[in-house]
C-alpha cells in the first residue's frame, strides 16, 4: 500500500481513552431499563435481553481475571469515518484483557458471517489501518441479518472459530438486527454474545444514552470544508447561486450541522417541511424570495443547502409518488404503449386533480424520472432525483414570472453540487478517532464482562476525552414498534431533527440574517496537529445539545 | 465577519519570505531577454518593454532611499487560493519601503479600474484577510483590459490617486493585457508602471522563469483530498465506478497532479488524446477495457479522472463541433421547424458521414446539448457537457455489447462528480501562503526599482522558502504570436502538459499497474500545523519537474 505523508504521520496518533478505560476496569450496574415505547411488546419479543441494566465502567485497583477470548467483528452498511478505529480499539481491548485473545473480521459485511468469509486480524494488519478512513480493512455490505437460517449459518462458523462474541458496527437497522441475533443466541443458549456499535454519518442513531453516532463529526466537517470553499468563491465571484445537496438518507442532521458551521443563505430542513405541511411550491417560493431580496440589495449570489431526503418529507410529493406508484403498477401495459412525447400528458390526465397539478408543475426531467426510473418493486427511485437541480430550475422559473410582473430585478445563474462520497471515508477527526477507539475498547470490556444485546456507549462527549463516561446500553432500551413493509417490527427509534431542539432553534434564530446578509463562515479542512480549539471541537450539534 | 477557529488560528501565520527579501534589497540585472518566439513581431509591438533584463533581488547592507508611493492592485479572472496573500505581501512590501505608502484595491476586477471603483486597503482590512482563501477582499471580474479608452479611463483614476504602479493578479490573458497596458503607459510617458502576478489553479501559466502559478498547489491538494476519500469509499464498498471530472479550462495539469497524488485506475490526459489523435470511441474502449479487466479479477469498482477540457482535445469531436456550429448557424430557421423527436435524425442526415457517425454514437442527452445549448455567438457550449456522464454512459453501453459477446462478465454501476468550485477558494496551503506573500513582496520591490512590464517571479520552489530566488521577468519574454478570434495577437504562451515532461512520464510509467491493481493513495486534507513532510511539500508536478 502506497501511503501519503499524512497517512504515515497519522498512523502514530494514539487515540485518547476515557479515564475509566485506561487501566483496570470494573463494572457498575445501574437500574433495570425499559424500551422507549411499546414496553409489553418489546419485552415479549426479547425475553432474554429486555430490561437489562445500564452499564458504566469505572477504574479498578486490580485486574479482573479473564481468559483469552476470540471475538468476531462485522462492518455493516454505508461507510463512516472511524470504523477502523473501532476495530483497532476492540483489538487493543481484547489483547489487554488477555494477550492470547484473537480478533476475526468477517468480510464485506454481514454476508461474510453467513458465507463464512473471514480473516484473522493480526497486529500487523491492524497497524496498517489505525486512524485511517474507510471500511476497507474487511469491507462492508448491506446484507440484512434477519433470518434464522442466517443466524444458524453464522453460528456454525462462530463455533468453529471458538468465537465468544460478535461485534456489529452499524446504523439503527444493523443494531436492531444485532439485538435480534443476541436474543436468538441467548434463547438457544449458544454462548455467543452480540454487541453493537453506533455508526452512521447521518447522525440519526442517537438518544439519551448515545449522544452521537460515529462518523458524523468527520463527515460534516469535510462537507463544511468544501461548502465553505464554495461560499468563499460565491462571495468573490458574486454571480452564482450554488445549490448543494447533502447526503443523509432521511434525517436532516447533516444539512443542519453544515448550516451551523458555514452560515449559508438558505438551508432546508426536511423535518420542518413535514411539520409545517409545506408544498414544493412553498419551498420554491421561499428560496426565490431570498434570491429576490438579495438581488434587490445588489447581491445576485448565494448558497442553498438541501438535505438528500427532502422529497419524501414533502407531504404533497409523498401523495403524488404514492399515487404514481399505484397507478403505474396497475397500468404498466397501457403506459408502455403511450408515445414518449405523450407520456406526460397521459399521466396528468389520469391522476387526481391535486396530484396532476403538482406533476404538471415539475420540470420535464424530474417528471420523466418519476414515471420511468423505477426500482425492481416498481417504486420511484427517489434517491435518483436531483433535488438540487429540481429546486434551482423551479426557482429560476418562479423568478422569471416575477420578473415579468416587475417583482424581481436581477440575474439568476445556478451551480449544482452533491456531497456524500466525499466525506464518508475521510480520515477520522481527532474526535472520531478517539470516540471510535473508545467505543471499540468499551465493546471489549462489555464482552469480557459477559454482556450481550448491549450497544457500546461513550458519553459526556463535549468534555475532554479523559472525562468521557464509558459503558453499555441495552439495545432493547432504544426500541419501539414501527410498521415496516406492512408489518409491525421492533426497531431502534430513528432520531430525526427535533424542531424544539437546540441545534434547530439556533439555526432558526439566525437564518433570516443569514439569508439577507452574507454571513458565510469558512471552517477549512480538518486539522489533526494544531491548536486544540481548531483540532478538538465536537460538532455544533453536540455542543448545542449539551448546553441545553 | 463570523470566523471559524481555523480562520482565527491561521490569521496569526507569518508567511515565509526568500532570504533576499527579508531585509534591505538590491537589484541585480541579468542579460537582455528575447520573446520565446516571433521576436521581430513582439519587439515591434512592445518597443518600450521588449528585451528588458531579468531581475534578481539580493540582500543589501543598507536600505535604498525611496519615497512613499501609492500602488493599485487588481484581481482578474477566476479565483485561486492565495490571492489575499499576494495583496498582503504587496501591502507589507510597500509599507516596508516607506510607511506612508498607500495601497488601493480596484473592485470586482479590471472593471473597477475603468469604472473608478476602488477602496484604500488599510492595515485593518489587510489583517482580516491574511492567509485566507477567496478574492473577496476586493472581488474579481472578467472584464478584459484591451482597449485604449479603457487604458485612458484607468489612467484618469490612477492620476487622481497619485498611483505610481498597478499590480494585476491574473492568468495568462490578464498578464498579456498587463503588458499591453505597461507598454501603452510607457509609450505615453504617463509614469505608471504595471506589474503582473502569475495566478491560476489551471497550472498552465508556467515556463522557465515561472515555475508554477499560484493557487495550483492548494486547489489540487483540495481536489486530491476528496478524490482520495472517494477512492477509499470505492475500495470499501467495492460496487461503484466513480467518474470524476476536474476543472481546468484546457490543460490537464490538475487531473495529472491529482492522479499522481491519488493513483486512480484511470486518468485521461487531454494532451495525449490530441497527440495520439484518439477518438471518443478510443477513450471509451480504453476505459471499458480497464473495467472489464478489473471485473475479470473480481473487482467491479474503480476511479476515473477526467480533465474538464477533454472534449475539445479530441480531434474528431472538434471537427464534429465545428461542422455543427457552421451547419446550425446557416440553417437555424429550417432546424427550428424540425419536430423535437426528429432533430437527432435530421442532424445525422445533414452531416458528413464521419461526423454523422460520431453524432449518432453520442448518448441522447449530449447529442441534444450539442444541437440546442448554444452561446450568444451560436457556438456549442462545450463547458456545459457533462463529460463524466457522457463517458460513463458510453462505457456502460460498450460493456453491455461485450457482455452479449461474452467478452465481459461483471457489474457496472457509476457515480459522478465534478470538482472545481470546491478548491478555487480554499485557504492557501503553507506553500501557497508563502509563495503568494513572496510574489506580492517582490512586486513591491520591482515597483520601488522603477520596473514596468515585469511579472513578479519566485523560483527554486522545491527548496525551503529562505532559499527561494526572487525577482522579475519581462512579460514580453514569455510571449509569442497566436491566432485569436481570427487575428494574430501577442500572447503569453500557454503551458499544456508536456508528454515528454517528468510528471506525465511518471504517470505513464505507473498507470498500467494502477489500472489493474488497487493502488489508491489517500492524501487527506491540507494540514497547516503538523510535521513539515505533511504540511510543506510542493506538488508532485513541481517535485518531478525539478528532479529532472
Amino acid at each position: 500500500m502506497s501511503k501519503s505523508a499524512l497517512q504515515i504521520a497519522r498512523a502514530a496518533y494514539q487515540p485518547k481513552l476515557p479515564k475509566a478505560l485506561r487501566g483496570h476496569v470494573k463494572v457498575q450496574e445501574g437500574a433495570a431499563t425499559q424500551s422507549v415505547a411499546d414496553q409489553e411488546e418489546i419485552k415479549r419479543l426479547f425475553p432474554n435481553t429486555y430490561g437489562m441494566p445500564l452499564i458504566k465502567f469505572e477504574a479498578a485497583d486490580e485486574a479482573a481475571q479473564c481468559p483469552a477470548m476470540n471475538v468476531g467483528v462485522i462492518l455493516s452498511g454505508g461507510q463512516a469515518p472511524g470504523g477502523h478505529n473501532v476495530i483497532s480499539g476492540l483489538f487493543d481491548g481484547v489483547k489487554r484483557i488477555h494477550p492470547e485473545s484473537k480478533l476475526y473480521g468477517f468480510l464485506m459485511g454481514p454476508g461474510g458471517l453467513v458465507d463464512h468469509k473471514y480473516i484473522e486480524l493480526t497486529a500487523d494488519i491492524i497497524d496498517e489501518y489505525r486512524n485511517t478512513g474507510g471500511f476497507d480493512i474487511i469491507g462492508s455490505g448491506r446484507t440484512k441479518l434477519e433470518k434464522e437460517d442466517q443466524f444458524e449459518k453464522g453460528y456454525e462458523i462462530l463455533k468453529e472459530l471458538g468465537i465468544k462474541a460478535l461485534v456489529i458496527i452499524g446504523g439503527d437497522d444493523s443494531n436492531t438486527n444485532a439485538c435480534v441475533l443476541a436474543e436468538y443466541y441467548a434463547a438457544k443458549n449458544y454462548g455467543v454474545q452480540v454487541i453493537g456499535c453506533p455508526k452512521t454519518i447521518d447522525g440519526d442513531l442517537k438518544n439519551e444514552m448515545i449522544e452521537t453516532s460515529f462518523g458524523f463529526d468527520t463527515a460534516v466537517k469535510t462537507y463544511s470544508e468544501v461548502i465553505g470553499n464554495i461560499e468563499r468563491d460565491c462571495n468573490s465571484a458574486r454571480k452564482y447561486w450554488h445549490f448543494i445537496k447533502l447526503m443523509g438518507r432521511s434525517a436532516s442532521h447533516i444539512a443542519l450541522e453544515c448550516a451551523l458551521q458555514t452560515q449559508p443563505n438558505v438551508c432546508i430542513v426536511s423535518e420542518e417541511v413535514e411539520a409545517k405541511d409545506q408544498s414544493l411550491d412553498d419551498i420554491v417560493t421561499y428560496i426565490a424570495q431570498v434570491v429576490a431580496d438579495r438581488a434587490a440589495a445588489g447581491n445576485n449570489f448565494g448558497t442553498v443547502l438541501i438535505p438528500e431526503g427532502l422529497i419524501e418529507f414533502i407531504p404533497a410529493m409523498k401523495r403524488l409518488i404514492a399515487e404514481l406508484n399505484d397507478f403505474l403498477a396497475a397500468n404498466a401495459e397501457e403506459f408502455a404503449q403511450v408515445d414518449k412525447t405523450e407520456q406526460r400528458n397521459y399521466i396528468i390526465s389520469k391522476l387526481t386533480p391535486e396530484n396532476a397539478a403538482i406533476y404538471a408543475s415539475l420540470p420535464e426531467g424530474v417528471a420523466r424520472q418519476l414515471s420511468l426510473d423505477r426500482d425492481p418493486h416498481g417504486n420511484v427511485q427517489v434517491s435518483l432525483i436531483e433535488t438540487e437541480k429540481l429546486l434551482s430550475e423551479m426557482v429560476g422559473n418562479k423568478l422569471a414570472e416575477w420578473k415579468k410582473e416587475g417583482k424581481y430585478v436581477g440575474k439568476f445563474a445556478a451551480q449544482h453540487h452533491f456531497f456524500g462520497y466525499e466525506g464518508r471515508c475521510a480520515a477520522p477527526s481527532n474526535f472520531d478517532a478517539d470516540y471510535c477507539y473508545s467505543l471499540g475498547f468499551a465493546a471489549a470490556a462489555l464482552i469480557a464482562n459477559g454482556k450481550t444485546g448491549y450497544m457500546s456507549s461513550i458519553r459526556n462527549l463535549t468534555a475532554p476525552a479523559e472525562e468521557w463516561i464509558s459503558g453499555g446500553v441495552p439495545i432493547t432500551m432504544m426500541m419501539n414498534m414501527e410498521r415496516r413493509h406492512g408489518e409491525m417490527k421492533p426497531v431502534i427509534q430513528k432520531a430525526l431533527v427535533r424542531l424544539d431542539g437546540a441545534p434547530f432553534q439556533a439555526f432558526a434564530a439566525q437564518r433570516e440574517q443569514w439569508a439577507k446578509e452574507t454571513c458565510y463562515t469558512y471552517p477549512g479542512p480538518i486539522q489533526y496537529f494544531g491548536p486544540t480549539e481548531v483540532c478538538d471541537q465536537p460538532t455544533k450539534t453536540l455542543q448545542l445539545e449539551h448546553q441545553k
